[in-house]
């Protein structure tokens, strides 16, 4: 007798609830039989095999090695409800069995450029600067409140990475009608181009734009490319905003580029977090703080289960995933983020 | 012997040289012989009367009562180079003589439309307030760091105005996709609707929108119309942004709303300025306070003499002024704007 | 006892029910007593002389010389329910009552935007050229069709003229990202720019546009300024497309420089209308006709008394109007546009 | 010794100077030794084991069953510098083995998007229509030349198929502010509705669009998909414009109700090209001919050498392309595309 095919739930670090409401299990329950893996202790290999013959569909980011996956013939996409790719997963193996591995990373993009603009313009136009200076009785007005202050109209922005953080962010900047140069050395020139801004060096963005965003991920070539010097580059009173990775800077430089008034920083990422109550980026000068919170709404969270389900349904009829993050073969081997904790 | 037509330049409370450069002023002398007053003493009438028969084109608020004005037969424009329409010039007698009044409100549009749209995202995304914490190392993160937060992509967001200042900000809120609520009763419901966005009652705007920008200028009809039973009205958690004058609110009703946890408020101006140190918004919860500052940038106060050098000589060719904005004889008088100080 | 404030209703060349729907006259009912003539024939003095002295508002274009208006002491508005300002009115006297000259211009720009867009496609890219090779058994495929064909994409734009009508054009121009170009004498070079678009010579916009859009209106200062030498001066190949008014170029020598091959032309408009059956227009190469289709669709009638209607009540209410175009004390005496026949 | 990588570029049916300049060969020479095969006839299998072994990058359209493509082991990218893919390449394999296999549709989305945007305008508008009027002494003017004519703006406008093409078109048509409903079975709701659109059924697209655009490719799945019962529920005189395949539609039955004045229909495919001379489509009522010529443009035709050196380059560096189309596992069998001619 022919068994079901199955679709394998184990959404750990997250909980089913988080990501997941009924209309949504009930589209994955229509693809195949459901097997709910809601805790944190990982799938042994028992359970695995119990249900390796008739998967076709793994949410989560589980152990699969080349000896699982070679057990799970039928398994045609592995969904990971994180933003990133983790080492879990035999990437070559997969993608010669034509399995697609995703992940959920286009539901952060719009919520961190969202947070991104906010606090380039916090840094820009003294937002959070002239609050503080109120609370202390410090404040001044109009002009005064604003020396070294700067629209960001008319001016000129770099992006390092552009990638969809970077193309989500882009749009919001428009209206400001800015001069956009983007480094990317993973895209070509014409493809930049024909998002109507300059390609450009690393150099020509660091030493040129008064506002910068740091939207790149971290792989194994870039850890801690911005550094000293990158900062020493920069136009003198220029905004960073860093809200991918704290790996790809070198946060001790840019806390001190930050510190001696060179430029003025942002970030939402931080090389521990919880930040040691000690650190010094709590006292250091013209520097924002942001608490990993850029992607992190429960809203997005919500956002999650629709990807993964909008996919798995493609998929399920033999069509290509349109939604999510595809695995390319090419570069997923690259990635280094760290598994995030669960926020 | 005909003598020569003359203009002149009084900008107090501003200097001569903090609005214009030397080659507005140059653009200036091709229209006319310069008559440059640049002290914060009043114009005598002995020195206007020296210059009236002359005079084609004023810069600045001077007193213009119709007793000079009849002095003044060739007398085309009058420019204010402040952001308001003053009780210094006999607007009557002035349009029916067909002499232009304008202001050059039109340049703080862009920079007060960005400094509220980033009011607006640290409202909705906690930046200012987790920076804080973050400095009493009592941040949270992520999920935690988000609690009550909201992003503006897909909401509901109310305009309380729709004069340049909300043309401006609508732009810069576009890319969010917003359901957007206007409320301008100065204004047919066919023109706001023609911005692709819903004409609304004020009742609409404020109990249904998530996110309200407060951008209607104080006339003699609206003092304070926005009071306790407004702020209550308002959805749970909303965020309120006041840019534009602090006479169109109850000041304190306000406070009292945001204190109470109701709602969210960021606010430019205030009932006085310099607030007094003791004076509770210092400390209120949820507030943004902001100095003043959204629109009082060195760069804005460039682009003043821009718009007055243009317009005069479009006036001065036989054509309409474009740029400034231009004295309705049915508006006029009702706008109560308090001269602002220099900055 | 008193009289009740009195609107008159004089369309003619227009009906009252090609613009006015019911719902727009129960409007105007509530703004005063509703005087109609539905006439070809004018409004004779003694029909004028009986309301004169309770009429607020005019809608139509019926004689109002100076002997007139001053038996209109209230008369707040005068709105032509067409697309500009005839000689029937002094203007000057009813500028210094403060009496609002309008008319309804804005409906028609974007309908003539939107034609001049598509002709200029078909120019460019042959559409009508291509579809009549077909029917005549000549048509060839692919490349070979498009010898001398262009995209829009990417283009050099020019645009002569920059009222509504340009202002209608430009979006639907953007997404092709163009370079654009733009000659308006009545316009400041810093307003022109403020639409991410370069102020430029009428020498510029003609000898380096590959599509070059008139719509500009006839005034007693260019008739006919776009002559051979004008022409002459394109690229070869360039397109003209002619929405405004026939009257600004020298009609025989743009058909010249389209016949030559030297240039493409299409034109919405004629120095006749209709056009004689032996007019050279009919055969000359290289030029797209359409019959003054541009602006005159049904539905363009009736955004005509929504138009009216909405700043009648604004001027009711004691506030400017706002949709229609209001005559300028400085330009209404420049325009020389005859009166349009009905459609 | 080893031997050089080697790059075939083989573009038959197209010239390699036709679509690679200098520039671009140039490139090419650095990512390997080129082998260049610029004749129509095929490629012999001895031509081909010459340089299997160091072959990195084939262009071109050669035929590369199992039995060649394991003789390539280096094999990384197969490039057709057409805009489709053909039954030339045993695509299983290649995709197992990682081999890119791209084509180069996207550059003609533009210019078709372009021509089919001139199209809708046209049949909306009387375009094409009025000028043979007017070469016919047949013209009328204004009103009575739109009768039957309609406007683009705020109209309801549908999409069947949601490819590059109609990603192409949506901007364009985004300034007339349209309602847009879109069917695509390929594609999940949520990525549609991210346009700003509704996913609809194609029942409710030709049920309730003024204007449809065909811009769906020909699959194994739905040829002739639109027929007789299509164009009969359609509204009447709506607008269907066809700019992707002829095959997916019933050409006869489209024909019909164009001719029945049912709807107009514009297209740039035929079911034979050329069109048999006595081919009923000269002559029936209601419909635009375009000769293949939407994306056929000498400047597309370079486009194309850019596409295909910069995603070249990507994947010499270890990257994945980023401006071909990519072949996707799912789908690539689907396509049923003709090979098209040169043009």
């Amino acid at each position: 007798m022919a068994t079901k095919q199955k679709i394998l739930i184990a959404p750990s670090p997250r909980k089913v609830n988080d990501i997941f409401d009924e209309n949504d299990l009930s589209r994955f329950a229509a693809l195949g039989e459901l097997v709910i893996h809601d805790e944190d202790t990982p799938l042994s290999d028992a359970q695995f095999n119990d249900i390796a013959a008739d998967l076709i569909i793994v949410i989560g980011q589980i152990d699969l090695p080349h000896t699982r996956l070679e057990k799970a013939p039928q398994l045609r996409a592995i969904i990971n409800v994180e933003g990133n790719f983790l080492p879990n997963i035999d990437y070559a193996y997969a993608l010669t069995k034509g399995i697609r591995v995703l992940n959920v990373s286009p539901v952060f993009a719009e919520p961190v450029a969202e947070a991104a603009l906010g606090m380039a313009i916090d840094l820009a136009r003294h937002i959070s600067k002239s609050d503080r200076a109120f609370r202390s009785h410090e404040e001044t007005y109009g002009l005064e409140a604003n020396e070294g202050a700067f629209s960001l109209f008319n001016q000129t922005v770099g992006f390092i990475g552009f990638g969809d953080l970077g193309k989500a962010t882009l749009p919001l900047l428009k209206p400001f009608n800015p001069k956009v140069k983007i480094y990317d050395p993973w895209l070509p020139n014409d493809y930049i181009a024909s998002f109507g801004v300059t390609p450009a060096s690393l150099e020509d963005v660091l030493s040129t734009c008064q506002v910068v965003f740091v939207v790149a991920g971290v792989t194994s070539q870039n850890q801690g490319f911005l550094g000293k010097e990158s900062f020493e580059s920069m136009l003198p009173g220029a905004a960073l905003i860093l809200v991918s990775r704290a790996g790809v800077v070198d946060f001790d430089a840019m806390l001190d580029a930050a510190d001696s008034g060179k430029i003025r920083v942002a970030t939402d990422v931080f090389p521990e977090e919880p930040l040691p109550a000690n650190h010094r980026a709590r006292s250091v000068k013209n520097v924002l703080l942001s608490p990993h919170q850029a992607g992190a709404l429960h809203t997005v969270l919500q956002r999650i289960g629709k990807l993964a389900i909008a996919d798995a349904e493609m998929i399920a009829k033999g069509l290509p995933p349109i939604l999510c993050k595809v695995a390319q073969p090419e570069t997923v081997a690259l990635f280094r983020s760290k598994p995030v904790s669960k926020s």
